[in-house]
Order: structure tokens, then sequence, then C-alpha cells
């Protein structure tokens, strides 16, 4: 195969690249908001997973998914995805020395 | 428990929010331009996943993540996790009648 992509292919290509440096920035604030709701949770005894407000999270991100043209099923793997993280620092910060 | 949140919380919840609902929009786009390099791909008869163009995401990644204070281990697995739904889209773009 010739190894030089199509040119469409390259700026589609550029355009998901600009798209992912925007999303790991994004998830870093996201990380950093989440690192202080850990630290509040564990100097308030509050336990790190809260499965009332991570429903209506779910609720919302499928809502918006859908009105943005993105399946609520994908939107529904990714919040678990990033919950899973976010609880395991969380456990990571109730546990430790602080 | 008390059922009402601390104002602190609530605060910081609201700016997760924000945030995913951004994240939910870029992966709105990022899924739209995957799915026209995916149509690109079979038109081409070029295979869904590209090792090559892979590592490079990867390693532009990680170097994004750490400058944006992010775990780069955690962009890694977050791009894994997006990979692995794009190039299921492929295949079943490949595969499927056009």
């Amino acid at each position: 195969m010739d190894a030089t992509p199509p040119a469409e292919l390259v700026e589609l290509r550029n355009s998901i690249d600009n798209i992912d440096a925007a999303l790991v920035h994004l998830l870093a604030e996201r990380f950093k908001t989440t690192q202080k709701v850990g630290r509040l949770k564990a100097d308030l005894a509050m336990p790190p997973s809260d499965p009332q407000r991570e429903a209506l999270q779910l609720a919302r991100l499928r809502e918006l998914a859908q009105a943005a043209d993105l399946d609520p099923g994908f939107a529904e793997k990714f919040l678990s995805f990033i919950l899973a993280e976010v609880i395991q620092h969380h456990e990571e910060l109730a546990a430790g020395d602080r």
C-alpha cells in the first residue's frame, strides 16, 4: 500500500487531532475538579461514590448525546469509564494520609 | 446523612456538568469525523485500523496530557477506549451494504 495517505484523510485526521487536544485539556480540568470533590468528600467523611448523583448525570448525558447525534449508549459507556477512574481517585484520597 | 450536599460540592458539580456537556459535544464531533474517515477507508479498501497512526496519536496525547497535568496513563486508556469504538464503527461500515 502507498505510504502516503490521501489528502482528504490527512485533513480529517488533523481535525481529529484538534478535537483530541481539546478533549485531553477538558479531561485534565475535569479531574482537577473531581480531585477537589474527592478532598471535600474525604474531609466530610462522605462516601466516594453517590449513586443518586450518578443516575442524574447519566440521564442528562444521554439526553445531551441524543441532541448532539452521539449514540446515548456510548455516552453511557463513556461516563462509566470516567467515573470508574474518579471513584478510584476518591478511594485513594479517603484511604491515604492527608 | 443530610440529603442536601454542601454548597461547595454543588458548585464543583456544576463545573463538572459544564465540562461533561462540552466533552459530549466534542465526542459527537469526533465520531462525525471518524465516520467520514471510515467511509473514505471503506471506499479506498483501506484497513479499518492503522497501528502507525495510532502510535503517533498515543505519543502526542501522552505529551499533551503531561503538559496539562493529566495522568498520561489515563490519556492512553482514554485513547484505547475511543479507538475501540471507532474501529468497531469502521468494521461495520466496511462490512455493511453502502
